[in-house]
């Protein structure tokens, strides 16, 4: 079995588990006591801090361990913007910022800067964003779904000239090295860098106002309520040093292996968009969206073939809405794989994954019926084609325009009776789809620009979404 | 060494360091995802979540797992009076409710209920708090400083018939069993039953109305959000099931153990009040208050003889007020000693406990020079009497008034200097003292009490405040 979905949760590091191990013996106590039990839990969490605060490049006493990276990252958007009130109410932050920054900005006039195609944000349009009643900024350190770096050092320049303080997410990178830059605020989670879950850290520059919003609590200096985790939070902080121990010579290889991925996988499968950004990247993560897959069969397909891999494509949500990074980058959600190899990872395991990769998608594609898509290179056998059945394309004005009845039909259904009918029109010709899954919005776009087809529009139908499609090739 | 705090946190169970060191190779992935080592995460946290559900007595569903039994209080007092905001506003709680409840209480219209002097509320005067307007009541199960257990079956009783939900902090007395009654919500906290920290219970029971304050989050049902802390939560529901095992026997011995202290040490310790009730209490838990005694100087020479017990005292705190528990009650607060026996307490170690705690009182007494108090019992060495020096009190009307200055000085003095001064005064006549500590409001009317004189009141002074004592014997 390979576990490549370190962007979700690494293996607990073995000196995390060492350290876990022993502070169950010595750091149950409250380590506000006095009674010896508790002073000595107290020398474990300073400890903890020291050595947390100089991996991550701050001050102790800016730093607080929360319960998770989550938490961080709500107490510090909320406690920051309270502490900005009297600035104003309004929170710049990009478009693909991780949901818990998305979700703790709700309450907020917020402004999100759009990303490139590669999900990167470009620094001078973040710093156009500010404006006088800005209280906060938010920027991740590296993308969590396709490991796009931002440019961090460049806007929290432009925030410190305009008194903003920036919030750096910097769950995905703290694995790799501190987050250069003279940013505010710093949210990490212990369980992304081989940490025990149950840990996350909050840093508060000094100088930063900072008012939190949790009811009142003397611990973790009223940042973090509640009973310090403290066995978890002294393995947090050793892993964290474990792991930055060699970590530059691990990013080198571990890179070298994701740029194998990058090159390979669009050979060894056919109509496949590697996303987010070739060079300013997650040293450990690649991501790719194959056309007419369904993300649950294909990440059900590599678990089977013994590969443990996310995916950020609607059908695997509960919230049947494709990855909201994915729609801001406007590439392909469907059938999309994120890799995010842990550190120690074999070169032949990842020679593994791609041995396994195409017949994988072959055998999903053959199960949703796209081996009937003209063009696509599916394999040998053909497959058992479940949703192969009948195209409900209907040609209203023969050789003109074709209506795809799609309505009910799930993600990548849609786009796969679009590839099926497409050659049935002229070029020049209109395919219309009719489709209520939200992935369409994003989907259908991304097939016309992979198959260099023209992407008209889209209009609100009867039921659901027209989406209309010129023929070009 | 003896442990004796467990009302702070227990030593780390057996069975629960068992199946924390197992859940870190099973447990560390994320139960959202949909691999093999993400399905089996989500096997032990629905396993966990139903062992733990059973012993709380609910729903596995209506039980979700919180970084810590402070959040959960926290989610649980925001949640709930946020799914009745259109009742209206308005809190009921007991004055001696944990500072979480109290804290996440205060941006409502409380009601506080005030409790007798054995630290309960009354059931009937807790029902008559309620009002149309009541969004939420809490009631602790057990108190956690003086262990008076509440009429929470009745409280409860009666909150259903008003229509309002009854939140039940049960931290302190989840170890040795559910809590009776038809409450609608419940916390704790499983460091305080032998499992680890970073792991708390927040239920809801179905029909409860609750609306989440955190910011939007799918796991634990939008009820605590962050990554699950797995390895903690699986060893938090082990060793509930595992204390719970022989609860009822072991809750018998600590009783009677108990009972010793209790008995004991009126006899062993002069000027010493045993606080909390007789009968209706924890098992393991024992308060008392000793006269003329500083807290941390108490706590630290009972440190010192091998003891690790835990003080309300207003000077062990970093706020400089007595603990708003023994205010409450109005018992005295200088001198306070909380002992909560962990389970497997042996009775040697009280007994040693009881053999040591006369000499480590007597000390502190003669170096507070409470041994120049008429009356006292003290020890025959002396001891040497660091504050002894002289009296600040001086005869304004000769015979009738004495005005003891104490301003500036900090408990226990104020009251060390009211005991030496009072028998200078005639049958009859007054001592003034003038105070600026906190706790003198609560100490000089608990030792008027205590040695049979008169309280006459207060009013305010130039500085301070200005306590009238009339001398009766």
């Amino acid at each position: 079995m390979s576990y490549f979905d370190m962007a979700s949760a690494a293996p607990l590091h073995p000196v995390a588990r060492q350290a876990l191990v022993a502070a169950l013996d010595e750091g149950w106590a409250d380590p506000a006591r006095l009674y010896r039990e508790g002073r000595r839990a107290r020398l474990l969490l300073d400890a903890a801090r020291e050595a947390a605060a100089e991996e991550v490049g701050c001050r102790p006493d800016e730093l607080a361990f929360t319960p998770s990276g989550t938490r961080a990252l709500h107490s510090a958007v909320a406690g920051a913007a309270a502490g900005r009130r009297r600035t104003g109410r309004h929170v710049v932050l990009s478009a693909v910022e991780h949901s818990a920054v998305l979700h703790a900005a709700e309450p907020f006039d917020t402004t999100e800067v759009a990303v490139d195609r590669a999900g990167r944000v470009d620094a001078g349009r973040f710093a156009a964003a500010l404006r006088p009643d800005t209280a906060l900024a938010c920027l991740q350190s590296a993308n969590h779904e396709v490991g796009t770096l931002q440019p961090v050092a460049e806007v929290a320049d432009a925030c410190r000239a305009a008194g903003v303080p920036l919030l750096v997410d910097a769950a995905q990178s703290l694995t790799w090295g501190p987050v250069a830059g003279d940013w505010s605020l710093l949210a990490g989670s212990a369980h992304k860098w081989g940490g025990p879950p149950g840990v996350g850290l909050l840093v508060v520059r000094k100088g930063t106002r900072f008012a939190p919003q949790e009811p009142a609590d003397e611990r973790e200096s009223g940042r973090a309520p509640g009973f310090e985790n403290l066995p978890a939070i002294v393995a947090a902080a050793a892993s964290l040093r474990a792991v930055r121990d060699g970590a530059a010579a691990e990013a080198a290889r571990l890179s070298a292996l994701v740029d194998v991925i990058r090159t390979r996988v669009p050979q060894l499968v056919p109509d496949v968009e590697v996303v987010g950004h070739e060079r300013l990247r997650l040293p450990h993560l690649v991501t790719f969206s194959c056309l007419y897959v369904d993300g649950e069969a294909l990440l059900s397909g590599l678990d089977r073939a013994g590969f443990s891999v996310s995916s950020g494509s609607s059908c695997t949500s509960s919230t049947l809405t494709p990855s909201h990074v994915l729609k801001a980058m406007g590439v392909l959600s469907e059938g999309n794989v994120r890799v995010s190899l842990p550190p120690g990872t074999a070169a032949e395991d990842v020679e593994r994954f791609l041995a396994a990769l195409p017949r994988v998608v072959a055998d999903v594609r053959a199960h949703m019926g796209a081996d009937a898509v003209p063009g696509l290179n599916t394999p040998a056998d053909g497959g058992t084609s479940a949703a192969a059945a009948v195209s409900d394309a209907t040609a209203t004005e023969p050789g003109a325009e074709l209506v795809v009845d799609s309505l009910g039909k799930r993600c990548p259904i849609p786009v796969i009776e679009l590839a099926r009918v497409i050659g049935e029109v002229p070029l020049g010709g209109l395919v219309t789809v009719l489709s209520d899954d939200e992935a369409a919005r994003l989907d259908i776009p991304a097939w016309c620009t992979m198959r260099d087809q023209e992407y008209v529009g889209e209009r609100p139908a009867e039921r659901g979404t027209a989406y209309v499609v010129r023929r070009r090739v």
